[in-house]
């Protein structure tokens, strides 16, 4: 049995997220049918992450066994005809037996996106939020305001209500947001992320900007463990995975 | 009267292009509604061109005649309200009575572009035709190549075969060739298009490019005014009106 590594690019707007569902299209399923297409077996695939509906992939990775021994290069281009043009197999490469998608990533980059302008775009529609309040948010404010959550915390109050999960410490590496001309970019990379826990640092900072929440509250909020004193989830199609690491 | 010009920009994906149709989602439509539901009145629009469908537009202007009072800062917001996510009103402004989106226009600009990758790209779909031969477009070349378009010239043999237009001399003022990694843009100014007459051009490059169509021959086929002579007409959506000179 080899054991393949397959990355991919989709885009969100196309799928309820990764995993399968009963009556909407989903990643994973649409991933599968294309190997089922090109390999004649649906194998088991293990995703780099659970998505939400809506949230792209610049880089999704997907490992899965297989007795095939189509060679990966000629793989990556079988797969890509089967594939729609929502989704692209980037790369394929033969990994260790024990390699999994998910528990071998050693950390991933997001990067949430929000136009802060007058007038939307329609080019953007889908990888951004359109935010056009306050006039202007100050991204510097922001960037300083973020570095609250770099380390390694209990990141409970950062999590979806509904979810339980037992350790919810996570080490968040770098957070930096950034303004290129009315593009704000939150950039956060972290060893691993809590559900939602992206979209609910980004919608606090945000409230931050907006004076909902307090400045510089971050820490305590942290210290507090309570989804309640953090802010609003900010909309899915804001949010794009750019990398894992392994 | 006002007589009024208001930009637009709107992704051609949604569209059978510009002109109102029977059974099918038209921009222009789409625009009408949107002001019909503002000034509860359906002006006639003007258009500064014909665009196909799945062309898209970073700037298209549109003129109409209102008795409508309401400023233009109004009319943008509230015409952005009334307008689907693919159109967005980017500006207003009032106009002389005898203004004409198209015939006023003193020229366009027009980008073509083209992702020259191995593999497609989720991101771009629609935005861009894929074009993974050769493997390598000699950017320069047709840089070189598209010099021949530039100047005033009788441009029937780069005319869609089913029109009749009796002036068929137009001016390109630039036609400029640019690659920037795996995408490969093709820039044209010109005071005025016929019809697929950009898609052509771009059409015969690449089929420059390939081989299909000999080096240096722009200004045989050009001379020939058959348009058979010239080389496939490129798909519609890696056009883009990128400007329009007034």
């Amino acid at each position: 049995m080899r054991n393949l590594l397959v990355t991919i690019r989709f885009d969100g707007r196309a799928f309820h997220g990764w995993q399968v569902q009963q009556n909407a299209p989903t990643v994973m399923q649409t991933f599968q049918d294309a190997l089922q297409a090109v390999l004649k077996d649906r194998p088991d695939v293990k995703g780099c992450s659970r998505t939400d509906s809506g949230v792209s992939a610049r880089m999704y990775c997907v490992s899965f066994k297989t007795e095939s021994t189509i060679p990966c290069k000629n793989l990556i281009a079988a797969l890509n005809v089967n594939l729609p043009k929502t989704v692209a197999v980037l790369d394929c490469r033969e990994v260790e037996g024990d390699f999994h998608a998910r528990y071998s990533s050693k950390g991933k980059h997001y990067c949430y996106r929000v136009l802060n302008s007058r007038i939307r775009d329609p080019f953007l529609e889908g990888f951004t939020v359109h935010y056009p309040y306050p006039k202007d948010i100050d991204a510097e404010f922001l960037n300083r305001q973020a570095k609250s959550f770099v380390g390694t915390h209990d990141f409970k109050a950062f999590q979806n209500s509904g979810t339980v999960m037992e350790d919810t410490v996570r080490t968040i590496h770098s957070f930096n947001v950034l303004r290129s001309g009315d593009m704000i970019e939150f950039h956060v990379c972290g060893d691993g992320f809590l559900y939602n826990m992206v979209r609910i640092m980004v919608g606090t900072l945000i409230d931050i900007a907006k004076g909902s929440i307090a400045s510089d509250s971050i820490s305590d909020i942290l210290a507090s463990k309570d989804r309640k004193n953090a802010g609003t989830t900010a909309p899915a199609q804001g949010l794009m995975l750019e990398e894992v690491f392994y």
